[in-house]
């Protein structure tokens, strides 16, 4: 067997662990009784360490120099496949197994401290955490940048967004920090002469069930390769061949359930999409973050919060709910979920004001893995920005820097891909919309098969054959920049 | 590191292994997406090999060994986890990889060959690809012989049951043999005199699943570390810390539900009570199949159908499905549940004609093993046990000797476990009313507690410290054998 060839078993067995490890999650976020949790973190931990132990040897760095060497027998995608091998074994590799260990600990250690910290609005409690996190982070940040040959924040952007590069974002979000301030100014006071008719009352769960399940069917969810289920944060998980999505339910308010279950399904379709000969290589897998997070954006903001899919949606949630009046006109529906509100919490932001919260942490995680800040400047750095950025006054901490889970476990390099994600769900939208000029009205009709089509040809289906700026610039003709984007909400929010 | 505690470093990555599949597959029963089993197959089979290529090494045989000759250092339970480890490292490595993997093949080709067979009564397409099974069987019987040094069929039922001999099955079975014939006689002229009526009509399913989770919490299913769900077959499966029982509804029938949650609860308890500090290694885990089945069976048999749990029973389910009829008195529900009628099907048998089931497979695959009998012979072998055993027609080899699953993956030496375990339960209950004499008052009115207590002192809190043959001379003063069972029988059904 030659060199490659190995590499594809030894990868074919990480896509198994993969594959378990995804189920094992999901059934811990959705089944799982509540006290086999110290189990099940042993389960996970095992399979962490056997994923870790499979890939990060010797002998996978030498046969992929063998590989690369002998690269002239290998065609396109196993090139591609092979350029993603090395990916990853650069990744485990290049921290030592104590530092990841010790990272891992000061994680949950973190996340456990934060949980009850946030709820005291204690941020002298979980500075105190946070700080043994962002320690081993930079050393983190040290070795990867060392190994990858990339800047230290570079290196942990390409953990989540493979060959993404910081000088690009900073063009990016510069360009938008000019535009949204005055941009947002103006909607608001647009916005000021609208009617919107509370959709208020009570929203039985069962039905927003039956809603959500209608509405992924209509879109193209294959629920013989996947499942909705409930749980406490909406993911997308499973594995491959067997994606499940999950949401949660407000009995008094059907929309975060009913977007929450869009978005997924978007991250979904992608899933679904992937090239299935390909299905156990790193190659036919899904891009980064950024394009993980532009599918499940597309849906949920260019297509679900698009006035022709809430025409083609409000008579059935109408009917669903058994709810005639007006509140579920197409229009009021529309307003509804283009309302635009700064606000203090991400995760509740509209797609207007969100930008500005990814900025605002963007800059400061730069600046704290560069340590051109510490844990102790972040309430006053977070007020400061909020101020600036959305004209929020932040009361606490517990609304304003310690919000998020995710610098907790060390997840830094990550917030970027949420608005990333944005910007290339708008640029898809319009190359999609310019090739096809029919296909709001087929959505109207609640028609989406052209749409599915489109993205399966120009995205999915290529799984991880070009990089993602490749492929982008295949299907909409330019990189990753952020005019379309403000194109888009120039159009739906100031038309 | 000494041996032995190098071994305990690997079986509690076997146990680790292990969970992970018990969840794998409880979640291809009762959740997996249909068209996601081949992908579910593929994980399955990895973690199969990966617990394989664990175990049988030369290096884990080599620190059996070196832990054998330094014994004197070893605590009791250390000892019979080490008798455990040598037991495990025995039956994995006696035969080689190849013929594990071809009766793997042929047993799953022969189990999918069998569905479509049975539906058709197509005996002779069924025997083609039980022939090969067999001759896989024969060949693995062989090879488990000589590393065992036991008899082959005695090899086989080692799998299943430790240390189980063939020669005290065959004493026990022909004492039962000549005890049921004339027995069921009796019972049937004397049940001829009793009124039952039917309990009929609709039993909604979500009524069902209530009363089924109500009598588990009563009994004392701890659902903080179990569930209770649905499955095409009833099981007890999940992992350690984790059990999940199933259980398959029937709108015009409540009793197999019902019946079959109480049953699955026996497993579970056991599970349940098995001795934490050693839940990662051999001796923390269960003894062998014959035990289990005791546990379901005791409370499904010794327990919920006596007439103190119907006089407890009927009126909670009369509450539930809200008919306060005769038909729910506590006589009535005993006399249906204790009915006793000879049938073609194992799985319908009442207590009294089970065992006759058993028996005629029993000696039919010991034939199987030795070359007495060959696959062909089947038709008539059954037809002509059936009558002898039963008085029964079989009109059909579908309904015959093609009803069950186990012979078609190559499950020879499991059946004698179901009737072994309904002895065991016989011999376990007997001494539990002795030693607690007002036992039966207590689950008359739904009280629990002193039957879990004793359980789970005399048996659960055990692991697998002591062999099947030891712990049930300490809890009932005497080895396995019929007469507790047929005791029972007399009192329940002859009084």
């Amino acid at each position: 067997m030659g060199a490659y060839q190995e590499l594809e078993r030894i990868f074919a067995k990480l896509h198994r662990i993969g594959g378990i490890s995804g189920i094992m999650h999901w059934d811990a976020a959705v089944m799982m009784p509540e006290k086999s949790a110290p189990e099940r973190a042993e389960q996970l931990a095992f399979l962490h360490s056997l994923h870790h132990e499979t890939l990060a040897t010797k002998k996978v760095g030498e046969k992929i120099q063998a590989a690369k060497q002998r690269a002239e027998d290998l065609n396109d995608w196993q090139k591609a496949n092979l350029r993603l091998m090395e990916h990853s074994w650069l990744h485990a590799t290049a921290v030592d197994e104590k530092l990841v260990v010790a990272l891992s600990k000061a994680g949950s250690e973190c996340e456990m401290a934060w949980r009850k910290a946030r709820g005291e609005n204690d941020f002298k409690t979980f500075a105190k955490y946070m700080k043994k996190v962002l320690k081993l982070v930079r050393e983190m940040a040290v070795a990867k940048a060392e190994k990858l040959k990339l800047s230290k924040y570079d290196a942990l952007l390409d953990q989540y967004d493979s060959g993404r590069k910081s000088v690009e974002i900073d063009a990016i979000f510069s360009d938008l920090k000019k535009f949204l301030p005055g941009f947002l100014d103006k909607v608001l006071t647009r916005q000021k002469k609208k009617k919107i008719i509370p959709i208020s009352g009570k929203f039985p769960i069962a039905t927003q069930k039956q809603l959500g399940k209608k509405m992924m069917k209509k879109i193209g969810f294959d629920f013989a390769h996947g499942r909705l289920d409930t749980s406490h944060h909406p993911f997308c998980g499973g594995g491959p061949g067997d994606v499940r999505i999950t949401t949660r339910y407000y009995e008094d308010n059907f929309l975060p359930s009913f977007m929450g279950v869009l978005h997924e399904t978007g991250h979904a379709l992608y899933e679904f999409g992937l090239p299935e000969k390909w299905r156990t290589q790193p190659v036919g897998g899904a891009l980064g973050m950024s394009v993980h997070e532009s599918q499940s954006l597309f849906i949920e903001m260019q297509i679900a919060r698009s006035y022709e899919f809430c025409e083609f949606a409000a008579p059935v949630t109408a009917k669903e709910f058994k709810r005639p009046g007006k509140e579920f006109s197409a229009e009021n529906l529309y307003n509804t979920v283009t309302c635009v509100k700064p606000g203090l919490i991400r995760v509740e932001a509209d797609e207007v004001t969100y930008p500005a919260h990814v900025i605002l942490r963007y800059e400061i995680e730069k600046d704290l893995i560069s340590g051109g800040m510490e844990i102790d400047d972040l309430p006053e750095r977070w007020s400061k920005g909020m101020r600036e950025l959305l004209d929020v006054k932040v009361p606490n901490d517990k609304d304003g820097c310690m919000q998020d889970i995710h610098w907790t476990d060390g997840s830094f390099g990550y917030f970027p891909t949420y608005t990333l994600g944005a910007m290339t769900a708008a640029q898809l939208a319009k190359a999609m919309k310019k090739q096809l000029p029919g296909i709001m009205r087929e959505i109207q009709r609640g028609d989406f098969k052209n749409m599915r089509k489109w993205l399966a040809e120009n995205l999915h289906s290529h799984g991880s054959h070009y990089t993602a700026e490749e492929l982008l610039k295949k299907s909409t003709g330019s990189a990753l920049n952020a005019s379309a984007f403000k194109e888009h909400l120039q159009n739906r929010y100031l038309p």
